[in-house]
C-alpha cells in the first residue's frame, strides 16, 4: 500500500471514530489548513531567517502534519490520487518556469 | 520506494535546477504555505459550503499541489519523515480528542 | 486628530515602551497579520455562517483588534494615510466590478 | 465625522450598490481577510527582509487597504467601535506584555 493511502486510512479511521465528515465540507477543510499554515508561520515570526532554522523541531513536525492531515482529507473528499496531482503540478510549473528564465531568480513567472 | 520519496526527489530536482535552494529557508517555505493555502480558500470564498462542493476541481488539484510540495519541502529541509510526523500527531490527537469526549462535537480541545 | 493617528500613535508609544521596532519589518508585519487573521478564522472554523454569528464576540474584537493594529504599524512605517489608501482603492474597485456586471454576482473580476 | 466612520459609510454603500451583502457573513468575511493578508505577504516572499522594504509601494497599499475595508465591514456588521476595541486591545495586551520583561524581546507571552 502507498504512503498516502496508509496515511489517509489511519486519518479517515481517527475522523470516522468521531463522526466528525459532517464537519469536513471542502471548504472549512481550506480553512482549517490555512489556520494550520498560520501556526506554523507563527513559530518563525520575528525571527531572522537564520534563527529561523533553530526553531523548535517538534512544534515544526506537529504544524506540518496537522498540514498534511488537512490536504490529505481534502484530496481524499475529491478522490484525487496525491501522486499524480504533484506530479501533474511539477510539470506545469515547468512550463511556467522554464530553467533558462528563471534560474536563480524567484520572480513570480507573471513577470518574467 | 514510498510515494513521500519520490514526490520529494522529483521537488528537489525542480527545485535544483533553478538553483532555487537559495530562497528556500524555512521562514519563506512557511509563508508559501500560507499564501497556497489562501488561494485555495480563494476557490470557496463568498460560495455556501454545498456550493464549494462544485467548485472548479481543476483549480483544488492545482492548489492542493502546490501546499503539498512546499510541506514536503519544507519535511524534507528538516530531514523529517512524512509517514512518522502524521502518525505521531494523529497519536497525539487521540489523546487531546478522546472518542468518547468528542463525538459528533466540533470543540477545540481547549474547551472540551 | 484622526481617529487613525490617535491609534497609531498608541500602538507606535506601546511598541516603543518595549524597544520592538527593531522586530516589525514589513515582512513580519505581513506574516503576523496573517497570523491574526487566521486566529479570527478559528472563531469560525467548523461553524455553519448561521451560528457563526453567534460567535464568542470579545473573541471577535480582539482579533480583529489584532488585524487592525498590525494593519496600522505597517502602514505607519510605510508613511501610508490609510484613509487615502482606502478611498482609492474603492475607487479602483469600483472600476474592476461596475454596478451593472456585479449586481448579485459574487464572480472575481477576471471571471466577470 | 469621525474617520472610520467616513470610510465604513463609503464601504457599505460600495457594498450595497451591489447587493453584496448577501454574500457578507462573518465566515466570509474572515476568510476574506486572509486571503488579502496572503497577497500581501506575496509581495515579501522570497525577499530578504532587507529587500522587502524596496517592494512595489503600490501594491502594499492595495493589499493594506483591502485587509482595512475587510475589517471595517466585519466591525460594522457587529457594531464594533474600531477605536475602542483597539484600545481595549492594547490595554490587553500591556498586561500580558509589561515592559520590563518584555523590551526588547520578541518573545510570546505565553513563553515570558
Amino acid at each position: 500500500m502507498s504512503d498516502f493511502k496508509e496515511l489517509t486510512e489511519a486519518l479517515v479511521k481517527f475522523r470516522d471514530a468521531r463522526n466528525w465528515e459532517q464537519f469536513h465540507n471542502s471548504k472549512d477543510l481550506a480553512v482549517a489548513i490555512g489556520i494550520e499554515a498560520a501556526e506554523l508561520n507563527e513559530l518563525f515570526l520575528w525571527k531572522t531567517p537564520e534563527d529561523c532554522e533553530e526553531a523548535n523541531r517538534t512544534r515544526i513536525k506537529e504544524e506540518l502534519a496537522d498540514i498534511l492531515a488537512f490536504a490529505l482529507l481534502l484530496a481524499n473528499k475529491h478522490g484525487f490520487d496525491i501522486r499524480e496531482i504533484v506530479l501533474d503540478k511539477i510539470k506545469k510549473n515547468g512550463e511556467k518556469y522554464p530553467v533558462e528564465k528563471s534560474k536563480n531568480l524567484a520572480t513570480k513567472y507573471t513577470d518574467l
